[in-house]
């Protein structure tokens, strides 16, 4: 299914990009004068085909997992709030489920390894692949066959949903530990040293920080991920919700359905995908960057300039749904807007 | 009705404002890994003085308005351009009305001086000080008078919007030219070069940008505002828009309507408000970071943080409508999202 779905993704349609650009140039503004929303509506054309592509289906897939490097003291709270999380997701309670109903988005939340139990949900698709990860500092997260086993979790979670209608997908995340195999993901693609890379997570102090980028050097040591190899660092810097992720990019990607992708943990996601399929990147729009250290340096990698920057460092897909509406608004400049010509409106001189 | 109006600006409500950090600390999310959308929250709450203000009733008001420094040719468009895009504005065919529509706000148009008569409209609140304003680069753009007259016509608006109802209010600008005087609005308040803070505008060419830098030299060593003065740097900087622009947003600030600013020239009117009224400050919301080079110092020197940096610079109020989601999505957060204790979620440890 994978090798499948990569196999599927293809350039953006060039065609529709110029012909969105052409247009971009006859609206009544100055050219080039509404910026990042101008190359927006030329992606989301070249991801389509087409300049009017409907956006109104709208999910966020939040794929969870839990990581057996929280032995090692890295994160500021206990593992037990993964399924807390993913229960308060279920409920509707949670940061990302006001922010999807803001944005018009349904939230999914996808069990690609949380390391307890769920009660069957009709928002909850269940593809755990283990129990949590093993821990990454003694040795690889998961076996290359889990690797694979987490992407297609994210590959069936965005099948589904395209199924249920899809226009536009966001990913997030919930993976209490999670920053951790992040900043390992991040420090073997980008080759920046851990400790530029490695951040506070959801706000441990100095202390805790110093021991968890010796945490990180400890695993890439232990394990040596091969950056040409995506499925290599996944399996050994890990994360079974950073795979599903991975996935869900990938999918999208191969359906054509554009995809936000969220903050430091997603778009440790889509630096796996990057790297299994390197065209998967022009399907990929980056919402925003995390106060995460490593996040800029990951976004710079994959080319991705992000629409926010608001400080955030929560996941779940928050960022994601908030830059919903400006891709809305993005497609909208371009369908609704008068021409020069059709507005009676003097041109440049 | 200015020196009242700036007499009933009152600093933010204290009481909500502990109100709403409290609330923050106690739903599900690391403390502060909203970023800016909890102090949003925060600051929404201390205009309004309550955590659930209603926030549906939205309105960009547009002020255009034209620029006798014009003829010195620092524009790439005919001064003709102004009143054409206010009838596309009130047709429903510009950039601001696409963006206007996405956000759930109404398009005011206000005339505070555009160089042309224009038809009689609903939407259109004419409040014209004069038929553009004078050269500045040969000596004031206005009277003292006339720039009370400016800024009472945007209080106008505001108390009109207010009356049809009015809970979160965006600036917006139309006036080809009015890069120049806001360059030179800019460069008086905050002392930088005229070079550091004159750009491209709607898009001329590094010759036509000298040329412009030369103009606005020569506007403030013609007329020296005063910059502890601002009705006098409006007044000699000019704008009947801009004034128009500072009067929304002193109106807003007195009756606690939070107020998005847009790009480079509603900043401009933003500081001429600040001015006037320092408390206004705190009303404001800064919506995104223009390209134009002086809109970074204008927002440093008012301590304003941009949700947005889309690299935009068409003006119209188009940065405040894409802004309007993040701000309801800050408070919907404060309001919809479960705490620790209602979701059974463990806090840190």
């Amino acid at each position: 299914m994978l090798e499948q779905t990569i196999a599927a993704i293809a350039p953006l349609d060039e065609k529709s990009m110029a012909a969105a650009r052409e247009r971009q140039a006859e609206l009544t503004k100055p050219a080039g004068s509404l910026g990042r929303l101008e190359s927006l509506s030329i992606q989301l054309a070249g991801i389509t085909g087409r300049l009017d592509p409907p956006l109104t289906e709208r999910a966020i897939i939040v794929a969870a997992g839990d990581h057996g490097v929280t032995a090692e003291g890295v994160s500021a709270y206990p593992a037990a709030v993964t399924p807390q999380m993913v229960l308060n997701f279920l409920n509707g309670g949670a940061a990302i489920n006001v922010l999807a109903r803001q944005a018009g988005a349904r939230v999914v939340v996808l069990d690609a390894g949380v390391a307890a139990d769920l009660p069957a949900h009709p928002d909850l698709i269940s593809r755990k692949v283990g129990y949590g990860t093993a821990n990454v500092s003694q040795g690889p997260a998961m076996t290359r066959a889990q690797a694979i086993e987490a992407i297609e979790a994210g590959l069936a979670a965005v099948t589904r949903e395209y199924e249920r209608g899809l226009h536009l997908v966001g990913t997030g995340d919930m993976g209490i530990g999670n920053t951790t195999p992040s900043s390992a993901i991040c420090a073997v693609f980008t080759g920046a040293a851990v400790a530029e890379v490695t951040g506070r997570g959801t706000g441990i102090d100095e202390a805790t920080r110093r021991h968890k980028i010796a945490v990180v050097e400890r695993a890439l040591a232990v394990n040596r991920p091969d950056p040409q190899d995506g499925l290599d660092v996944l399996a050994k810097a890990g994360g079974f919700e950073i795979g599903a992720i991975a996935g869900v990019i990938l999918g999208a990607a191969a359906r054509r359905i554009p995809v936000l992708v969220d903050g430091f943990i997603s778009t440790a996601g889509a630096m796996i995908a990057a790297a299994l399929a390197p065209l998967s990147r022009h399907y990929m729009i980056a919402a925003h960057r995390s106060v995460e250290p490593g996040h800029r340096l990951m976004q710079e990698h994959l080319d991705l300039q992000p629409i926010f920057q608001l400080d955030l460092r929560l996941g779940e897909g928050t960022g994601a749904a908030l830059a919903m509406p400006v891709v809305a608004s993005a497609m909208a400049i371009l369908n609704e807007m008068a021409t020069f010509s059709s507005a009676n409106v003097s041109n440049k001189e």
